[in-house]
């Protein structure tokens, strides 16, 4: 039984459900940020989210900083790429373009490879774009939550190590991270930015970065200063090292709770095995996506390869909207989003597959939501006449 | 009887002691970002921000995003002031320097009336560098966490607004805010940067800040887009005036259980008139130093009107550092915190009277710190054969 009050069940690409304890560390009594309570808690975080992204090279570095996961995006701009440099960015959906502008505002100049809804650029593409100038960045974006497109992180990590050895590759990991597959050090990639509310399963609050040795590297060598402040990694690196040491350590305040739920979220997820949490996402996603088959509808992402296992987008019947279907579902105890994308977002629906909802089948939240969304359909179409 | 696990009682400048019932609100359970249960949450929350400051003109603008307070000098730097421009920046201690810092980095000329260590630079200072170019803004700090000193607004507002009408008068209130008189429209102040964790009283993670009317015309007027992404008014502004007409909307996810723990302490704060607030905050400060007085310590901030009624500097003995007072006042289950100054950090320690521990006396807080106090002080005296 949950010690939560009764709710609908959040069932969105994040926030998610969360589990008790971590609820429960959020009510955590108040701590100085730099007594010693709080810097081995906020230093034991740091060492899991090393585990989290499978990662042993003492030279790659987690951060953790008070913000919203978009604050990722403004680390990466104005610490790893300098004014006039160029920023390759591989769309798959809306956070690309906002990514791009991102890079854009501190000064790169930002080149998208776009493809079309629910499909990811080529490998060909990436590699002629690759050959055509010299690129500072690659971004991908793991999952976009606007279409449920899965892209290949390992492939694409691989494309550019052979092309271009010295480009950073920058991983949008906000919706993937604690259930897409991903090897930091045997991939081989340098930068991979997250969020705390998502698969990891802690309440939003906490951006979460995971940079390689190459990364640090071209943070030390820039030739300007980091283009912001609250952002720049010569604030955050020393303070990380020293929590990493246990050694109390002071920029800006750090947000004490929420790390207290995080080291309680990470604390489960790094028991296991992490290819077993990965393997239980891929079950509950291919049973989703099985069940959204059977019921007739199509996803956004139209091939099994570039669809997420974190969230299904499903298109809905001609002459259905988003607004003719959540309240049914909301009606059932089970609160799906609308879309994001902006060419169409009433279009379709989102289903988020992650944490708790998955880990825990005694919940049976994927069941509840699949036989909630026959329903709230039928009742839709009968509504409409269909 | 409080609720939270027994702990030694948290007398910092912030993070604070906290209301049991905020704590729970930070363990709401998940709900999505832009659902109408946590939009009306967060539309209420940015109403209360207005009675926080005392504040009724519409064209004021309530800010809260997830982040530290140090968030709040980038909102300032990257979106009132642009490249090549001027800031001055009345320094108090450790808090100027590093605004500076930060207004630099995103492009400003940033010169700082500096004063001796518990002072504060004169209004005739301050009125002779507003003669001598154009500033943009001035930024004061409200009160110096480093150092217990606190300005007088008021005043600086009034010279400001006699002497260079158009410059904006910055206040850093981090650690002033729902304790020192603030009144946001009747001294015409254009900004107030605060944080969640001190005298608010919910835990870190949310950067708060109040615009005025004039602010935002500013900030409209840009010849330049704003310097930084996260931070950029362009972005917020819009969310934040769809949340406080219950309109869901959406830029970044919110940090949804501190907005929660946010609504409650401000419902409190808010239920009773700030004018008390503040004078029960008076009270408690002037009891805290009479008593310092008595036990024959000095503070920092030298003379009354400049002392802080949030916090009290004081000044160690000639012999006896902090490390040797701070583990006998933990002893006797109270936190102070070390002193801050680069200078002299060892020299003095620090006494934050905030919130809970000042507006509940039922806690008795206040009595136990002086009393732990003073013998502290004695142990430590005797060990070094004082």
């Amino acid at each position: 039984m949950s010690a939560q009050a009764p709710h609908s069940t959040l069932l969105i690409p994040g926030p998610i459900e969360f589990d008790d304890a971590v609820l429960q560390s959020m009510s955590h009594y108040a701590e100085s940020h730099v007594g010693p309570g709080f810097v081995k808690t906020f230093g034991e975080t740091l060492s899991m989210v090393r585990k989290l992204f499978q990662s042993t090279n003492p030279a790659a570095q987690p951060i953790v900083v008070s913000g919203s996961g978009t604050l990722g995006w403004d680390i990466v701009a104005s610490n790893l790429v300098e004014k006039g440099e160029n920023a390759l960015v591989l769309h798959t959906g809306y956070f690309a373009d906002s990514f791009a502008t991102c890079l854009e505002t501190y000064g790169a100049n930002a080149t998208q490879i776009k493809a079309p809804i629910g499909e990811r650029p080529s490998f060909e593409q990436l590699e002629q774009a690759l050959k055509e100038k010299p690129y500072k960045v690659v971004t991908v974006t793991h999952v976009d939550t606007s279409t449920g497109v899965l892209s290949d992180i390992k492939r694409v990590a691989e494309v550019v190590r052979r092309v271009s050895p010295e480009t950073l590759v920058v991983v949008d990991g906000v919706c993937s991270v604690g259930c897409e597959e991903i090897a930091f050090d045997a991939w081989d990639i340098d930068v991979v930015l997250t969020a705390s509310q998502k698969a990891i399963g802690c309440p939003p609050g906490l951006s979460i970065l995971m940079l390689s040795g190459r990364a640090v590297d071209v943070f030390q060598n820039r030739k300007t200063p980091p283009a912001a402040y609250y952002a720049s990694l010569a604030n955050w690196l020393p303070i990380m090292k020293n929590y990493e040491s246990f050694k109390p350590s002071y920029f800006a305040t750090p947000a004490t709770q929420l790390v207290h739920a995080l080291h309680t979220t990470l604390s489960q997820i790094t028991a296991r095995p992490m290819p077993e949490r990965f393997a239980v996402h891929a079950e509950a996603s291919a049973r989703v996506k099985a069940a959204v088959a059977d019921l007739g509808l199509k996803q956004l992402a139209a091939t099994p390869e570039n669809q997420a296992h974190a969230m299904t987008a499903i298109w809905l019947p001609e002459g259905i909207a988003a607004p003719d279907v959540l309240p049914g579902l909301l009606k059932r105890g089970v609160i799906f989003a609308a879309g994001l994308h902006k060419e169409c977002p009433t279009k379709y629906i989102r289903f988020g597959h992650m944490g708790v909802s998955v880990t825990d089948p005694a919940r049976k939240d994927i069941d509840n939501a699949l036989a909630a969304l026959k329903e709230a359909l039928t009742d839709a179409k009968q509504a409409k006449g269909l």
